[in-house]
């Protein structure tokens, strides 16, 4: 998977009627290609996050109105657009893509015509999505070199769940930063947070490192903040799901800890988002972003490695009663700055407008 | 496991010989009666975690010296004694229980009287701890009553890891005060934080408390930062390994975070504990407390069930390098009160010494 070349999502050389993905469920232990051949496949990989990650969700929601349109036309196309909408309700890029999408084809009423407009588009929201993320990569190196050159050592950064090449087309967003300074010859080592309950952490960000060559550490959950309280820890970068306008920052379930930890050590903690993931139509992340819940089986179950094998086995009592929330939100007084396509600004309105204008 | 008779270690009936304790590594899927012969046997239960809990290593310490002295007498319980303190660096349990029975017999010579000796001042240790988790359940009461009463519904309380009847000999530390509530007919419900890597939450206080009927909802550790954010959670208990004289508490990995979470949203955090478990020597938690590295494999293996097996499967790619620490340490200042067997007082050594002014 390693350099410029690799895509999460592609439509297969040689037959257009079928878009291809990572099925992200079965890594490290599995690199499986799988096949989405109706719109039904693309909403299912999304909801059983065969892809995840809010870049590859919007990239994914596109490709799935294609495969719509083609069988179905434009009837199909919007039975499609309300289903993908269900499928994740935390991510804001979901709906961005959708709304692109539709905007684009609104006039269009023949069905190859439609076809060819929509895929048209999603190609351009993967290849943008690539610019994107080395824009966010660029602008996020300055942070790291500043450390680099101040401390004459190792980088240590900190990131929770995957915000990686995975997450996105290419380069990822929070990984965008380290994956150039890595390029650069910069002496930086990430600390792995394994992500409980899906181990987006463990068993993607663990595995897209190594693939990439990158030193890494993984670490529980629960250790960066004795990290943080012991100097091993130079900053934070993350990834998210939806930011508002005034910053609060929704991602994957334990970010806030870790942001709480991070200013109790003063330790900078930065999130890094492409412009599609910020919800300007909310300001309150706490109150008003609906947070996912998920199927408990997701905690009380873990896949693993046992020989040759791979399986599923429980690891709690079986009458246990479980909550699976998803995401939590990351207060914008808590969040140094946010890493976009455009720069690095304040997690605050006045921040985010003065990089983004038109939605001032 | 439910009731006044539940021990979780014991001389084992009719055998003077054995000592016996559950192996806490196989629960919650298997039910398993380990028997220690020799003092090797102990030192082996307490560094490889068939039994944990800072009141339980305590105890299963003094027993060990007392299959040391029954069979090489003096020579061997020293041996013993320096084995035993390098079992575990953290827990301050350890090194209480052998100062206490070595001061006991440090007129003793005959093996006989050695023994003997021993073996009553292992009983004792067993017995008085008891009637301390019972004491710091009746002190902790008091703060569920006072929620109860002043909410008129369910009292929400968080707990990390497992400082249940497990981790001690019966009723445990942090559940204690839960488990009176529960007896009086308090609407209690804990929040069990699955505490990777070792999973003492999913895997003993989830048990625990389904076996005595407390309403309990199992939460990977990340998720305690947003309950609380919603009002979820009433009050955090947890327990400690080692406590400073100033009221710096270090206890299992994540248990800081928790903290930092209840602290940014004005919910009170209490450390229940033994006044065995503080050390009157230290100050400062964070600089002068030595943390335990474990075996990186806690964290990228885990045990499960799968059908009627219990098996060991790897979560992470092979060659991802691991850290894992086991403990950290919440400064006193994060701490709103600790529960002892003599009260409840402020995380201070103003505090401490108004309940234990011997060490004043």
């Amino acid at each position: 998977m390693d350099g410029d070349d690799f895509r999460t999502i592609w439509l297969k050389p040689g037959d257009e009627s079928v878009v291809q993905i990572i099925d992200q469920r079965l890594l490290p232990h599995e690199y499986v290609i799988a096949d989405l051949t109706t719109w039904q496949d693309g909403v299912t990989a999304i909801a059983d996050m065969y892809v995840r990650g809010a870049p590859l969700i919007g990239a994914t929601a596109a490709w799935s109105l294609y495969l719509a349109a083609r069988t179905g036309g434009k009837a199909e196309f919007d039975t499609t657009a309300e289903a993908l909408l269900a499928s994740r309700p935390t991510a804001v890029n979901l709906r961005w893509a959708i709304d692109r999408v539709r905007a684009r084809v609104a006039s269009l009423t023949d069905e190859a015509e439609l076809t060819h407009a929509i895929r048209a588009d999603a190609e351009a929201i993967c290849d943008e999505d690539v610019e994107i993320s080395l824009a966010i990569g660029r602008h996020g190196l300055e942070l790291l070199r500043d450390i680099a050159e101040r401390k004459q050592g190792v980088v240590n950064v900190l990131t929770h769940c995957n915000a990686g090449a995975l997450a996105t087309i290419n380069w990822g967003t929070a990984t965008a930063p380290v994956y150039l300074a890595h390029a650069e010859g910069i002496d930086v080592h990430v600390w792995v947070d394994e992500t409980r309950p899906r181990n987006q952490g463990s068993q993607l960000t663990a595995w897209e490192l190594g693939e990439r060559g990158v030193p890494h550490t993984l670490i529980v959950d629960n250790a960066g903040g004795h990290l943080m309280q012991h100097g091993e820890v130079d900053i934070v970068i993350t990834g998210t799901d939806r930011t508002t306008r005034c910053g609060d920052v929704a991602n994957k379930i334990g970010t806030y800890l870790k942001a709480l930890a991070a200013r109790d050590n003063d330790i900078p903690f930065y999130v890094a988002l492409p412009s599609t993931t910020i919800d300007w139509s909310v300001c309150n992340g706490v109150a008003d972003i609906p947070i996912e819940e998920r199927d408990p089986r997701e905690v009380s179950h873990i896949r693993g490695a046992i020989g040759g094998d791979v399986v599923e086995v429980a690891t709690t009592p079986e009458s246990t009663p479980i909550s699976n929330f998803a995401f939590d939100v990351t207060p914008a007084r808590l969040v140094t700055g946010l890493i976009t396509e455009r720069g690095v600004c304040e997690a605050s309105e006045a921040g985010l407008t003065s990089l983004f204008p038109e939605f001032a």
